[in-house]
């Protein structure tokens, strides 16, 4: 059987790495992508990479479009929960990318996104969508809230030590990201000439993905713990690296914490422990590296990823996998490009 | 049936995108990587990106692996002609990626390569493995010469304009590259502090594409042409974009050029003809793209691809397809990262 | 005497940089920094940089400052023209760095600005300030229009060349920009995903500056020249190389030409003739580089500069010097970053 | 008076810069480079941003020059303690900028840096050369031991907070530099297709300013302290910024934080506390910013620089003023690029 897939925000960068990742699905069809400024347009005219892999035209709204198996809702956060209350009442699965049904108490998401939830109803149903840790709930779901990419590479990173009761439930993250990570809206922030040749520290204590860290990782530990996130733009185009510092209740060796972690993600696809995690051997794909080294009673463990891949539209795609009974590494079977 | 491809030269650069290309290629098995430091070593434990894709050691010799079908040589230049002539006797369909059978004039590569060549009976049967020119020849060959990565882009720019009688038979050829296209072995020039915010010229006169640019222009142009190959290092890992400049016989409009190249590459699978060419485009991907604009009686052009993989070992797996009667497009059927 | 100097248009990059030289300046105060935006804010608030150099604010007109011996004018293009009048009139020198007195022909203003100019009467006795080749005119000039950063490259490295007689009177400059000098504007073109590890030609043979060239190459030439200038940007913040493509009208030797090169640059403070030019060597500097290289009856030669200095604000003060009577080289004798 | 003062080392990154700075200094000669590879050659023949700037030549060993007034140390670490004797004896003052003298105890030394210390004797005396800490025992040394540019960057953001007795004795420091600090010789980590489009952690736990750090550190929390300090390479050439958190004993305002640092630096001239400390604001200049945020009971603080200059070789010449009583500011006067 072929699904027939739409996005909802097709000229985004996660919109596009959607298309470039169904295109090639072998279980897909894309069927549609929504644009308000493109509806008509062929999509291969916007985005040429997708010359001869998509004939179809942006239309204007998800509802042009018939007979549609699944939705992807790529809009900015606060729109996506005004689009999917039609979807499920018409009984379409979905994977929201924009961050609206991340956090599961909605005062959280009023404080951090400054306006009330509107959609409460399918707030609660929605499964945090990190396949290596919920993957059973995932597989349930009508509805999965994908993870932010920062938040994916440092809960990746922390959840196995935090469950492990080795450290004080207490981590410092920091974040390193290419650019693309903040979309495609031109601003000072992200002019090349601001920050091309430098490393900028921002939303210290108020990034969005803060919030979804902490809810995951108090799971993990138990209880609750200090996160503390501070990201960083970095001049890359592609690529997270989230460094995470732990103290250690006791001395641990090197060995122990290799162990907590190879039993955690031993047996999965897309998730390697790796002496050196590296950028480069993940970017444009759906895998993800761990690492970690401890230094007396501190340690650090990194997360590595593409943040349109395995932090967004990779990943939306690896639920979408699971939630429709594919295999779940269909359309993802790739390795990253390694240099 | 599957057939099983080595690699001679397993560890630079270009063997290890033919290993990202052929671990997912649906008709190959990669069935061999030579590499005399690492053998006896796990390839995914060398390249940690191709982990879950396979599960080979690399080897010494290509002769340590039995039942091959097709081998590419992905060896430094002047050592590619030392191992294909024991390939051919054995029947063994080859790709080689070094330069060393590009140049059909012996004396020529004396020339560029600063060595006598060893294998002029093979030299002969050669052909050059540019399948949007020379399709049919590559078809029936059994081994074929993988273009430079500079020298396909240029091409590409510049054959049908040539070929139209539009033009003076004289070009200047800017390269710009990124800096993966110079191999692995750290340098000077390579140093990130040398060249990481600056764009640099080197081998002006003297660089080994020269010939093989004039050799094929030539050939499409009828006659001499004078070409004028500088190529410039920029500070971006994958991508090439060739500014080729010309002169025309007389003012011609930018319709008339876009006809030639629209009439050349319409049908191409890999080759777009668009008016906006660019990297990310087709970046990661097997996929070029050329551009043109008219300006009085002068013309630019550009052959935009990845130098790793249009520019050498998708091409390779283009021509490897064409040799075996494969579909064309088998493992490469998959557009650029586009952001 | 210390001079009193104000900047109009103090808030972009060339009004950042401007700032940056005349705070060191030894014959120089700097007296007023205009910005709308920022009036009554400290400039070294908006400009942490200056943070210990200058105590100043930014003030709404340069009327607001009183006894000003000089003016640079840093606005966007099409407002200098109505700003300079007022200056002349009190008998203040001004550097225009816009663009808008670039051009002797008011007809060419007007087709590639695309406005009409408000200025004739001045724009007559407008100096274009390349000082290396019009230094005796700039010394007597009220007015001077800086160069622009292409141009400057492009023509310190084809001038020479095209004087000597030795080349047809056609050239193609393919330049190479860092992104600083597109200005402070975010845009798609500049925002860092879109740019940042690609090569991207544009404003083909509708770029500004490609009338500045055509106008100060013909001079040399001594009659028409065919020029196609395409800019390309490229992903560091800062340099501009310009790569100049001739035909030679006989074989000449490399000698000959190095030879015409050092008799026009070998006495010369800011502008060397090397073997290698190269843009880490002048950047943040005053200086620039120009090599060349001949190859059978073709040649390139190559501009070197930090499009902001050379390219901009340190030509600007250069050119100030002069008009003042100062030291040629004041607060500009410092070498560049060479790393 | 005018000092003759030599350099050890005249060709690596550090000497390279120091002969930046030096010849522009107002109360220097530049009187002597080393290179045992380039003895002879002229300094501006191989350092082409020199020309004009200084006519000497590199010569074998620092004694073929006589009358020198101070020495600059910049060699290998190693191997400075075997020229720093023979200097000490002939009553030359000098900066060591390699690493030899910063660690107070010899088995230490011997532990990070992999052999015995041969100069026990000066290293007693020697004074840890950061000077908006340490300014009074500077100026009295004969022999300064020039920090590391992490330590640098680092001890200015720690310090001031560890001092005040608000935090805990316990910092991660994330450490973030361009290549440039790795120094000039190529090698496989800095090789651009490696570097250039990731962020790669590296040395962690056992690079050689930890040791420097712990050692500082210590001194300002008045005891012994757990510092993590993790190094990651980042793709641009020059600048620091180190990331350091911390956990505060109560939960401190931002007041009280901004009041500690305003306190320790608001006098000085090269270190400014800034609220969004920026690379681009300081790059080639001796200038520092350090920036912080409270969150909770947690907080971060920044220290930014550019590695060569405030991290290496400008500190050394605002060391070099102090020990000779010159204005500390001498030849170093000037701003960050800005841009």
């Amino acid at each position: 059987m072929t699904y027939r897939v739409g996005i909802i925000g097709g000229t985004g960068y996660t919109g596009s790495e959607l298309s470039r990742l169904l295109v090639r699905h072998p279980d897909v069809e894309l069927a549609a992508l929504t644009s308000r400024s493109n509806a008509g347009v062929k999509v291969s005219k916007v985005n040429t990479f997708l010359k001869g892999y998509t004939d179809i035209e942006f239309t204007e709204k998800i509802s042009d479009t018939k007979d549609l198996d699944f939705v992807m809702v790529a809009t900015p956060r606060g729109v996506a929960m005004d689009e999917v209350p039609a979807l499920m009442e018409q009984g379409i699965k979905c994977v929201d990318l924009s961050g609206d049904y991340r956090l599961k108490d909605p005062a959280e998401y009023a404080k951090w996104y400054g306006k009330e939830h509107t959609d409460t109803e399918h707030l609660k149903d929605a499964v945090f969508g990190l396949p290596e840790l919920f993957r059973d709930k995932i597989k349930g779901a009508d509805l999965v809230a994908n993870p932010g990419c920062y938040a994916t590479s440092a809960i990746l990173a922390i959840a196995p030590l935090m469950k492990s009761g080795l450290v004080y439930p207490d981590v410092f993250v920091d974040g390193k990201s290419g650019t693309s990570g903040a979309g495609m809206k031109p601003s000072e922030r992200l002019h090349h000439p601001t920050c091309g040749e430098t490393v900028t520290p921002y939303s210290i204590a108020t990034h969005r993905h803060q919030p979804e860290i902490d809810m995951v990782v108090d799971m993990f530990a138990g209880g609750h713990t200090d996160v503390m996130f501070v990201p960083h733009l970095i001049p890359i185009v592609r690529g997270i690296i989230s460094s995470c510092y732990f103290r250690l209740k006791e001395s641990a060796t090197q060995e122990q914490v290799d162990e907590i972690y190879e039993k955690q993600y031993g047996a999965e696809r897309f998730v390697d422990y790796v002496p050196e995690p590296s950028i480069r051997a993940v970017v444009g794909s759906n895998h993800a590296q761990v690492g970690s080294k401890v230094y007396g009673d501190r340690a650090v463990s990194f997360g590595v990823l593409d943040n349109l891949t395995k932090g967004a539209a990779g990943q939306a795609v690896q639920n979408m996998n699971l939630m429709l009974g594919l295999d779940e590494a269909a359309g993802l079977d790739f390795p990253g490009l390694g240099v």
